[in-house]
């Protein structure tokens, strides 16, 4: 009843589900994934009167992979799934979000609160009235939990939830019992758009970490610029770009960091990771007296095994939530404000040159008249087919150790999963970066690597793909297998084998009208460079899936070097 | 050094994983689902030399669901994924077992205890060093979590485990890290089979609550039975078959019971399920003044929206912990004990004769000229063509509700997930049950219904079924979507369609070879009854899928019921 009186008392009721939907719009999201489920059906109804269109994955996993992929070139995505059975499979993809820093408003339809205070013995649950199994488990992998249980909190909780997930730019996870979708909240509030500015530093505390860090710069000899995932992921890419253009200094990315630096840029020196580092670009790092580090990972697939060699005493880390200069600390300096003020006072620099880049291939692989298509010389021809914008996703395997050899045009986003690494990722992230793509205003393409093993967790979402009308390019690297495992142990085992699929004929059996895609068997570089100089193919209009064969056995010298160290720890006793 | 000269002092010393497999194989598994992932593979190793086959399933979920389907086929099963990213991919599949009540041994190879003791930052963590939040995401949908971190304790966690796992008939998640995988214990232990017998009640009080229960049966003037799920999954189907064969008493099930009597025999009754009932079953079941109510879990669906009409006072509920004779509770005293005195002792009883099943179509059905096939006329028809100890599998949907309408030949199994109720699961399922199939001693075939929405999520489930040369008969139930979704919320929505599919194309572009499969395409009675009859077929040698065409808005009326009822409760205020 007091419910009731309450709403009776707002100048302008929307339903919570509206309000919710509206505040998804507000922040730029224009498509939502998920699959239907009878706890969610009557929320979905909302969708289209809030200029949201449904995306209608093929199943929960796959759609939250895909909106890590629309979050990822989109700056935040939604997800919706059913109770239980619809959210527990999405937890690995919402996992990945978290551990990789993607913001992800994943909203959960449930039984009514009046059945979850009865404690049914409803479908979706585990049989024993427990409503609350499935949101602890999710609370690990969310920076933020909300429950809607009630009318009059519900607008604050979601406005709340919606600013950490995107200043925190990690998952959040909202509840919506069926009683709740109808339930009316203050519309007024939707005038004032959610306040998504990052929080300033203390300003004593910033203007002293930015004298210090400006005192070694100025002081350093040959400093250079490292760039990383959270310089992306915590949206400091302005900054950085104007860091890196204005001073000149040689610039590197860290494999989570490409894409972060205009490869373009005369200073742009490769990537860094340690000892699988671009050739020159681990001497000039490791030699450098000061790093300007930024948005580090320094996870083992991040750095080749754990192989960086910098020491703190030649180091500034930038961070969203604190700043280390050497060994000095300044917890709660976020890198942002930092960062600006750097780039504004830090005058000119002692620039001493770095390594370049290019997209040739090691000379002996120029000159050899060898037909196979290897990775030494696949991933930097690649980078001379690739267009300004494009989107490009690797998946977990040769491939995202691959893409460390291909230099970008500009403004270029890469999208792997190198932390969490999750295999069959790629294919869902690739459906929803190239919605991402098809709704915003730059003309991108959406380019996808990935191998034979990983394609066979996910394909489905080729079907959602098709349903959906975008065209990405598909690359399927065909190699018999898990490589990336076989590298680590279990070189000849069964195991690392898959079953032989006929991928060309996939895409017509999900559903593809003869004219909106095409299909490509490439066994040879002459075949691949024909394929690229194919303006048909090039201009990504339709759907396009290539079988790329390659042998079993090789794999980018990164992975081999990686995978060592892989099969090394699992060992130690 | 405390290992090693422990290890050194074992008599037969044997590696821990060796030591598992062994275990699983005597608890007779012979296959292991799963995936393989770096922290498991030198694991996986151990298989063959312990007698286990690997099956290689296309992913985590999939694999959760046909290690169910195994289980429920074979009595236990092991499940074999990787840390992180592939245990929270199953996750789904686990919850589903521990709802229903199905023995899954989940095991998860995780990085080595040195790492985790160091907080590494590793691929497939969150990168915050917490190597424990994937565990404890699994601990409440485990009945047991082993984690197998030293030697000297190894071995005994994983009896306990194994034993736990059995005798509660859920899953439980072990897991092994990469250093311990060749660690040693006391392979002497493995002389001794893990004792799996149910722990027996206590005399004097089972005496008592024997003497209870038969006082009121005997007293009964017209008392009936009624099995579910719980009979199945504790383990009771010897002394369900002897209670309902010698007392003759009318004998039901309930839905998720469906398999658990001998439907041949003359006192068995159909399915009870409130007003979702077989013909005359509602009326005679809700009318006796004795319930003999065996392992209930009276769930929504179980219970067509809880429509049960059954009073305490004339039931007494057998579970495997506990009884309940009209209002008095007897908690502590499992039903296996009791059943087999209550069928020693209950001599010749009140035996007032009940409905009886045909697979005969409703008359206006069966006389109908019109070609479509219908749910009201397909059921019953299945009915006459299933054989003897057919596993027959219903996806949540039409099927699981249509299966109610179906009479079933001697020995058969029905595979379906009507508390759960995740989509998809059944193809999942299917693989695995046809495998356990494929290895028991008994000549089974493994029949799957399922509808075209659910079959989107787990598709490539079909890939590992080619792979293991499994050769199940897989109808695909072609209506355009989500029916039981239509039924709840959405008619003509468009989140409850679905891409269409090439369902028959699917098999050889998966990698089937000509003449290790058939593809069907059904529209009319006439063909389904040609097919049903074509030896050719039914004898089940390969790999059969039928898209089997059928009218968007059509359903069992058994569904209808239901989901009218979970419409309605979503909206209660």
């Amino acid at each position: 009843m007091a419910t009731d009186i309450a709403s009776r008392e707002l100048a302008t009721p929307v339903d919570v589900t509206e309000y919710l939907f509206k505040r998804l719009h507000q922040l730029g999201i224009r498509s939502v994934h998920g699959i239907p489920g009878d706890y969610n059906l009557t929320a979905l109804d909302y969708l289209h009167k809030c200029g949201l269109n449904w995306v209608g994955n093929c199943n929960e996993l796959n759609a939250g992979y895909a909106a890590d992929g629309y979050a990822r070139v989109n700056g935040i995505a939604a997800l919706i799934t059913t109770f239980g059975v619809g959210e527990l499979s999405a937890l690995n993809a919402i996992a990945g979000a978290y551990s990789e820093f993607v913001p992800i408003v994943h909203i959960v339809g449930q039984p009514s609160t009046v059945s979850q205070r009865d404690g049914m013995l409803l479908h979706h649950t585990l049989g024993n009235g427990d409503f609350n199994v499935f949101s602890n488990m999710s609370a690990d992998i969310s920076c933020d939990v909300a429950k809607l249980n009630k009318p009059h909190e519900a607008a604050t909780y979601i406005d709340s939830a919606l600013r950490e997930c995107w200043i925190r730019s990690r998952p959040v996870y909202i509840t919506l019992p069926t009683d709740m979708v109808g339930k009316k909240v203050d519309g007024e509030r939707l005038k004032t758009p959610i306040d998504l500015t990052f929080p300033p530093n203390e300003e004593e505390k910033e203007e002293y970490v930015v004298d210090v860090v400006l005192r070694y710069l100025k002081a350093a000899k040959n400093p250079v610029i490292l760039v990383d995932a959270c310089a992306i992921r915590h949206r400091v890419l302005a900054e950085v770009h104007d860091l890196v253009s204005k001073s000149g200094l040689p610039s590197f990315v860290a494999p989570m960091g490409k894409g972060a630096i205009d490869e373009t840029l005369p200073n742009y020196g490769g990537v860094y990771a340690g000892d699988g580092s671009n050739k020159g670009v681990k001497d000039r790092v490791e030699k450098s007296d000061l790093i300007l580090s930024i948005g580090a990972i320094k996870s083992d697939f991040n750095t080749t095994g754990f192989t960086y060699r910098i020491g703190r005493m030649n180091s500034i880390d930038f961070h969203s939530n604190y700043m280390a200069v050497r060994y000095s600390e300044y917890p709660g300096v976020g890198m942002k404000g930092v960062l600006r003020k750097v780039i504004d006072r830090m005058g000119k620099l002692h620039v001493s040159p770095g390594p370049t880049v290019s997209n040739q291939p090691p000379m002996d692989r120029r000159t050899s008249t060898d037909p196979t298509v290897t990775h030494a010389w696949l991933w930097p021809t690649v980078g001379r087919w690739l267009r300004e914008n494009d989107i490009v996703i690797t998946e977990t395997g040769t491939a995202n150790f691959g893409i460390w050899e291909t230099g970008f045009p500009k403004g270029v986003i890469a999208v792997s999963q190198v932390l969490w690494g999750s295999i069959g990722y790629s294919l869902g992230a690739c459906q929803g970066a190239a919605l991402a793509a098809k709704e915003g205003e730059k003309a991108r393409r959406t380019i996808l690597f990935i191998g034979d093993g990983s394609f066979q967790l996910t394909v489905q979402e080729l079907s959602t793909m098709i349903r959906n009308g975008l065209t990405p390019i598909i690359v399927v690297i065909c190699n018999e297998g898990y490589t990336i495992e076989r590298y680590i142990h279990g070189w000849n085992e069964k195991y690392n084998d898959i079953q032989p699929w006929k991928h060309t004929d996939l895409v017509p059996a999900f559903g593809a009208e003869a004219k909106s895609y095409g299909t490509h068997q490439i066994r040879t570089k002459e075949e691949l460079l024909e394929l690229f100089n194919d303006e048909d193919f090039s201009s990504a209009e339709r759907l396009q899936l290539v079988e790329l064969h390659m042998p079993k056995e090789d794999a980018p010298h990164t992975l081999k070097i990686t995978a060592e160290a892989s099969a090394k720890r699992n060992k130690e006793i």
